[in-house]
């Protein structure tokens, strides 16, 4: 019944009553290309555990009699999943209360903004980092100010404090470890900001269990109107399929975030999921030790190789210089590996994967010396 | 280690510097109490076949290896799946280009509102109707302009057309069969708001499966800039708790909504969970039959006691007329029924349910025919 070619496919994104701000735009994503290295997107490369996937149907062939009911819309029992593993994971005893999810942290970021940000209002990031935050900014209607770091991609904090103090934004961002450079901001550095801060300090820890430091999280006692600390399960937690975002702040956050909410954003098998994952975090944050050492090791031969290489305390490595990254990009897609141009003149992005990933990678590395800057 | 008291609970909402459009608001949602009788959300009361539950099984227990991968990120083999049952179910053959899905009708209204409204733009919606419409606009701050129904709840074309005349709205929405009131527009009123209209038309058939009549896809060839037909996985398909909202349109409106998408937006599971469902849909759909045959049977009945009821196409009733509709509301969940007072005065809202829970609703409804204006 279906037909091979589109209905309506001569009309065009042109002709439709798109925003003005929206024309000539393109969408945002990195390839999904079939190539035998996939170092593109920080997921974490090591499968879920078979007793994690054995508990995991369990628990869908236990609920799929339900699908045909609303899931429980404010996620409880996730919530106070996530709350046990959060006070676990940074030592800060947290609640459900404390906690709210939804699909990605890039939905529970566009909740905060909608709350906080939108028309007439700013946020502040720190540049180079996370693409999708003034992305975020723009779908809200958040004007966005970048704030650019320092020559070796670190917060510079005077000129972060002096941003801070002219424009006066409603929200900061700060990503720590950082996307895409691996480098972490000091709790001291973050408490300076938040002294500075006017409106609220979104912490975004998205790759937080790859760093041993202290988590943003201890600072929730004494600054409860103004830090948020948004994290993942894509990324350690090896759970990039599973859509699933929260963040961890004083319960008026979570009030705030309930009246910008879709209702039942929250599938019934997202819930379930996730929280299946959580009780088998032993065995998935025991891939964190695995893919730091790695980590270090291909840091070392990069450097050894002649590269320079950002100190990195995340699962990628941001590395150079290059006279033109996009053409040193394509030269390792040649070479049959996938890492990520994101932009940043002179500089590539790679995740670190399974060893014998890393090792192609640094073959390709090996082959392309002659392209270090 | 998680504590009984959340951290920070004595900072409150009126703390945070929370955009003042929100503040004194409420979280939007019907209660999720436990009573014997839940007709009140519009679900399909039926579960899943056991076939389908087995189907499913066998795909998150295929798939639950891939998790810590992020999903296929624009979902094209559910948009085909989709493709495929609206060319059968409305007639018009369509492609995947011409599908998109989200979590839920809701995110799918919400994107096509950052897209098609936002800041000094309008949309237009014909009141009653469904209550998320006005929130989204709020939520995308776009305004939102009210045109009342007539004195039966159907849309009063003329006035529908002097509204569209006078505001010039960039989006109209157009429900049928309308929630709360059941009542379905015609292809030729939905054809004459077409041309009315100065930006985009979005006819919601969140309950078409119920409704013998065309679907608006019939009028996608001849308006593809300006028609978008959104649907839901929720009701007649017996998925609400799967979260799957999708829309059939030109795919210029697929590329449009791409720009403001989150990436990564539906789950690898919430994926395949749908496909999945849409293959059993021969099962499922077999339930409307069964609950458009009780929703006259109780709609009868109503008449037969006294109420009120408007015509209905869907799987609810709207009916009346009470003095204090709250206070009839409570009185019928004393009677263990919880249905849906959606703030039309003298009115209230029942959905079809299993034939015992609909007697239990009947058995309520004999009991109050006191409350009868």
């Amino acid at each position: 019944m279906t037909t091979t070619s589109p209905l309506a496919a001569n009309t065009t994104l042109s002709e439709l009553p798109l925003r003005e701000e929206l024309r000539g735009q393109s969408p945002y994503g990195a390839p999904q290309l079939m190539v035998p290295n996939l170092l593109n997107t920080n997921e974490n490369p090591y499968p879920p555990s078979q007793a994690l996937i054995d508990e995991l149907v369990q628990e869908v062939s236990a609920l799929a009699h339900t699908l045909n009911r609303y899931p429980e819309r404010d996620a409880e029992g996730l919530r106070a999943a996530l709350a046990e593993y959060i006070s676990e994971q940074t030592g800060v005893a947290v609640t459900k209360e404390n906690l709210w999810a939804a699909n990605g942290s890039n939905e529970v970021l566009q909740q905060l903004l909608q709350a906080f940000g939108g028309p007439g209002r700013t946020a502040l990031g720190f540049q180079p980092s996370y693409s999708m935050h003034p992305l975020l900014a723009a779908g809200t209607q958040t004007e966005f100010l970048a704030c650019p770091r320092g020559e070796d991609f670190r917060i510079d904090i005077d000129a972060a404090l002096a941003a801070i103090d002219k424009h006066q934004p409603n929200i900061i961002f700060v990503t720590t470890p950082n996307n895409p450079t691996g480098d972490v901001t000091s709790l001291a550095d973050i408490r300076r900001i938040l002294d500075a801060a006017p409106g609220i300090v979104i912490v975004d820890e998205a790759y937080a269990e790859f760093d041993d430091g202290p988590s943003a999280c201890e600072l929730l006692a004494e600054y409860p109107r103004s830090l948020v600390v948004s994290r993942t399960m894509s990324k350690a937690f090896d759970f990039a399929g599973g859509r699933l975002g929260y963040f961890v702040a004083a319960p008026a956050f979570v009030e705030a975030v309930m009246l910008v909410r879709l209702p039942y954003h929250l599938s019934t098998l997202s819930q379930a999921v996730a929280t299946v994952a959580l009780r088998h975090k032993g065995d998935t944050l025991a891939t964190v030790a695995k893919l730091a050492a790695e980590r270090d090791r291909v840091q070392a031969r990069l450097i050894e190789l002649g590269y320079q290489v950002v100190p990195s305390s995340s699962n990628f490595l941001f590395f150079g210089k290059f006279a033109d990254q996009a053409a040193t990009w394509q030269r390792f897609l040649d070479n049959d590996v996938l890492i990520r141009d994101v932009g940043v003149p002179g500089h590539l992005r790679v995740t670190i994967g399974l060893p014998e990933e890393n090792d192609a990678f640094l073959a390709a590395a090996e082959n392309l010396v002659e392209d270090i800057q």
